[in-house]
């Protein structure tokens, strides 16, 4: 390589999802030959993301400041609370329903294997905001995987503990599938008939 | 969004070659998620090579410094030089082969109708070094399209009218197709069988 800083910059672009080698090369090529602006503006965007994004005190999900916009809105309807594995389940479900309540969001699903337990998931501070008693319905969002019904069945159970009605999408997500790949027809239908969960 | 600093970010990773709106939020998610530090050393990295990441001024190819570390390099055969259109394909040449020579970097092809013409690709200052004598054999590495072949042909009288040799790499690398992509053993092959460019 004639040039160190090149090989350094193809290597860094290798964090990325589903980039190897050859895209990463592909890539620096690209914004050095034809996208300079837009290779500055990325790293200037991406320092700052780095640094400023950290989590929503409420509800976990992406957020700049405290308390992110969803969490502080007076318009949405603190009655109903919508629990989803990661922030891209949360964006999926608020483009492709009419849903108009809160969420939470858990980073992640129980696995024990992994050390991810409640407490990881930041179900402390889910288990006392159902104590508060504004929520009336958790509408448990997570994935159709063997790992996301484990989780979902132990939400059902702390949100029945706490008087608060749990529900699930209605069948309509293909099992073993990422929520956040379902096409929005499919993920609206689901949303709209969710039914509740029985013991 | 729920941050609009999360969607400036997806924004502009999109200035990426082949990344569309979706891959874009999942590589954002990913960084934020899993890597951060990653996503740091990328920032950092990236402001760096855009400012600092030039032309090598003898051969056109990238560099940080006035002239490259191959062109600076005493152990290179200086009889030998290698015309090619892109860093990518120096670097593919350079890994594939055994090749000792130096090597010239048009950064793009003759293309009249997109107004890129022998001074956009730097030929003036090629002419001027094949006049200095040294080179004995001009090796003309352009893809096998129908530009790159016009180029080649052009490069072909620039080094006959100077007393130099021309050659083509030897037939081999697919018609049609980027150089860049070869494999390696197809791109060897032809690199050693390469023929001389007759009238
Ligand atoms: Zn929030
Ligand atoms: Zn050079």
């Amino acid at each position: 390589m004639s040039t160190p800083l090149l090989e350094q910059l193809i290597d860094a672009l290798k964090v990325l999802p589903g980039v190897g080698a050859k895209s990463a090369q592909r890539m620096a090529y690209h914004l050095l030959e034809r996208q300079r602006d837009g290779g500055r503006r990325l790293a200037e965007v991406l320092a700052q993301a780095m640094a400023q994004i950290d989590h929503c005190q409420r509800c976990r999900d992406f957020s700049e400041t405290p308390l992110c916009a969803l969490c502080a809105s007076p318009s949405r309807d603190r009655h109903l609370l919508c629990v989803v594995e990661t922030p891209a389940d949360r964006l999926a479900i608020e483009q492709a329903t009419g849903f108009r309540g809160l969420y939470f969001v858990l980073q992640g699903r129980l696995s024990p294997l992994d050390g991810i337990g409640p407490r990881e998931l930041g179900l402390d501070l889910l288990a006392q905001r159902l104590e508060e008693g504004e929520v009336h319905e958790l509408i448990v969002a997570t994935n159709p995987t063997v790992e996301g019904e484990a989780t979902a069945h132990y939400l059902a159970q702390l949100a029945r503990a706490r008087g608060v009605r749990p529900t699930r999408l209605a069948h309509g997500v293909p099992l073993g599938g990422e929520l956040e790949y379902v096409d929005r027809g499919t993920l609206s239908h689901a949303f709209g008939g969710r039914v509740e969960i029985r013991e």
